[in-house]
């Protein structure tokens, strides 16, 4: 029965120089992926929605919502940052829990530190104690609780949040005791909201929620003493089966950020394969859209389960077809946002590819391997094999293509040569002397 | 896979009209009863704390908190509604589900209704479908749910809370959905909180996540269709074993709020009968204390189990000790908030009693009923035996003992004129043509 508090005296005691540099380096890395998830997401309907629903009801606009002219108070502020960080399915994610680990807890710290100055080693700090809090209560339940049909981000997302806002607001371990049970009290989101604007809204919540919990621990609300551990507690009541020694094993040596990986592309993660595979044949050698006859794809079995239509018309469909994946690959050389849009697969030429594509499952073929070979008019072959695909643990994204995912994110939003001032700043993160000024970048100027 | 569907249907198509009179006059009740703890907690230390804490994060004052001088956003009047009205742990319980039913609904409804002219008549509509729907999502998980550790007032309150804000917003049928499917993500709350502040927050925050719902449903944020009955929808996830017809089986003619109790003493329920037969003893005929000499009592086992504690210095403590219990109601003839403070528990005459009292646990006695026999110091023997205690469905409280248990605790906060001017309007509640003639009844007058 120590889970709790010893989480707690840990996220309490651990200093900025007791983290790594190669953790400090994966925090800036995992800071900038959520940065451009924030920005690239912010004019998203659920965005707007949320922030015409809400905006009557928030407090004192104190608190910069990340991408958006709009201020609001920092809970709400948590609460949008949250809805528009994840609303492309495009954050980060920890493998070995499912989680999107960066979403509940940046959304958080970014809501506090643009009501106040904070330090970038702070900052930072905390970010990686509440990834850290997260994803370890997230271990000691998982696979059980996803199973059983619980958004783990949004579950184990409110635990990053206290954690660290938690570690802000200078709580001492009682009271960063019951910010955790207050945290376990409130963790919440089905998987039965995933394909509606509902997703979103679970790292938005867990990141508000968390917030509040660290605020009401302040103040001296109690909670049970022993929220993740005890008998009534997170864990027992959330999952099946659970492993407690998670939560604290090897903590403040192991870091699970170094375990964190970076979506490539926004769709269907079974097809970034043939994306993969597709822009390195495009890159190595352009190729125009009228010159390709055939496209053979050998995938595996599920890839055709799950993503095998070819007449698609909505830039959502093409998020879920192999056929689209191959297709903008070679005509586009990338696999980003403006290549999932209604206008992308609708486009002649797009199209045009997309009928040359023929896919066939292959058992031999793992889920995150393809073949692809593209036959030209002229009957010259280009054959492309890919093990790994690009994002995987095995083969990160480089810095440069985490910034190459970050441009063609906040460009939707934000001026270029402002997007680079921001990629800049948030390399930077933990030298600033006020996280403001990274902040202020990320914000549409009038 | 109906069940979100048809819950919705019912709620946005119900009328008052068809709502039968003594469902009305049960809801006055539990409207009364809800006032009452209401106001007896406002002052309690968990709802200053959080007033304190939240107070800077409110958006713009136009809700009163009840029976405080502080004004918020409804969001957050929701939170401290709910709050101070559980936080004796004082209102009402529906016993075939153990959810204590009218807190999230009406401490969301009363938010509301302060911001802006509500008819007393579309009120009470709102407060009886928030009723009906939370017990009856509560049903269909009821008791597997309970058992595996979930607080259910707080995870179907938030149902409940939802739907009587959807129902005054006039959401149309796609919206209700999307409110219960909002509701649905956010249900939470551990019983590991129970014995901390924790506990009371649980229908707070199922009011305010619940207005939330409605808030963005009606602007059009998406939810999964299926919040309470999809394969990883509220009732699969959150329940071991459930029934989903219970969710709408007989709904507008069969009404869980027929079957609503109120707690007639803010202790542990097993002492209960203790206390009513004590207090009958006392008022068939006052006795002084120094002319006790023994009080013998004949209890369940459960009670001796639970409450067998005599040496008592602290209030709390009296909560859950039966030889308090016996002393209180023959010295006071009365077992009220002030019953159980410290003063009480160390008052000479209280104490005296108190010591006389000797327990015997009696497997033949059953947990609502208790032999009593008080023996004078004349020799004189009175015996008394309550089968079923006060406030047991099969024994019902009274409308003017529920008048006498609202005086007790709402004059600790307001003067006894302005209670019972506040008793008569929440009697008259649905012939209001606007709530905040109750409401501001409700706080104190500076």
């Amino acid at each position: 029965m120590a889970a709790t508090r010893d989480l707690a005296a840990y996220i309490v005691s651990a200093r900025s120089e007791s983290i790594p540099a190669d953790v400090k380096h994966e925090a800036h890395r995992a800071l900038l992926n959520y940065v451009g998830c924030a920005v690239g997401g912010a004019r998203e309907p659920a965005a707007d929605i949320a922030i015409r629903a809400l905006a009557p009801y928030s407090g004192a606009p104190t608190a910069q919502v990340l991408a958006r002219p709009e201020r609001f108070d920092p809970l709400h502020a948590s609460l949008m940052n949250g809805i528009s960080s994840h609303v492309h399915d495009y954050d980060d994610t920890t493998p070995k829990n499912y989680i999107h680990p960066s979403s509940p807890v940046a959304s958080a710290l970014f809501a506090y530190a643009s009501t106040q100055p904070v330090t970038g080693d702070d900052f930072l700090l905390a970010f990686v104690l509440g990834f850290e809090a997260e994803s370890r209560v997230g271990n000691a339940v998982y696979p059980a609780h996803y199973d059983a049909g619980w958004h783990i981000t949004g579950t184990a997302g409110v635990f990053g949040a206290a954690a660290a806002i938690g570690k802000l607001l200078g709580l001492q371990q009682q009271h960063m005791i019951w910010a955790i049970g207050l945290a376990a009290t409130q963790a919440a989101g089905l998987r039965e909201m995933f394909g509606s604007m509902g997703k979103a809204f679970h790292p938005g919540r867990s990141a508000q929620s968390g917030y509040l919990a660290a605020l009401l621990a302040r103040d001296g609300f109690t909670s049970g003493e022993y929220g993740i551990e005890g008998p009534r507690g997170f864990a027992p009541v959330q999952s099946r089966t659970f492993d407690l020694s998670k939560v604290t094993d090897r903590i403040g040596t192991h870091f699970d950020l170094r375990e964190n990986t970076y979506k490539p592309f926004p769709c269907g993660i079974v097809i970034h394969p043939t994306i993969d595979a597709c822009i390195q044949i495009s890159r190595a050698r352009p190729i125009k859209p009228k010159d390709i006859a055939h496209v053979r794809l050998r995938v595996a079995p599920l890839v055709l389960d799950l993503c095998n239509k070819k007449d698609i018309k909505v830039g959502l469909e093409g998020k879920f077809s192999v056929f689209h994946a191959a297709a903008i690959g070679l005509v586009r050389g990338r696999g980003g946002l403006r290549e999932f849009t209604d206008e992308t697969v609708n486009d002649a030429d797009v199209k045009a590819v997309r009928n040359c594509v023929q896919a066939t499952a292959d058992p031999s073929v793992a889920e995150d391997a393809v073949h692809v070979e593209v036959e030209l008019t002229n009957g010259e072959r280009i054959v492309k094999q890919v093990d790994h695909a690009i994002g995987n643990l095995g083969r990160p994204m480089t810095d440069s293509e985490l910034e190459e995912k970050f441009r063609d994110q906040a460009t939707l939003v934000l001026p270029a040569k402002q997007v680079d001032e921001l990629i800049g700043l948030c390399w930077k993160t933990a030298e600033l002397t006020d996280v403001r000024q990274l902040i202020a970048r990320a914000v549409p100027i009038a």
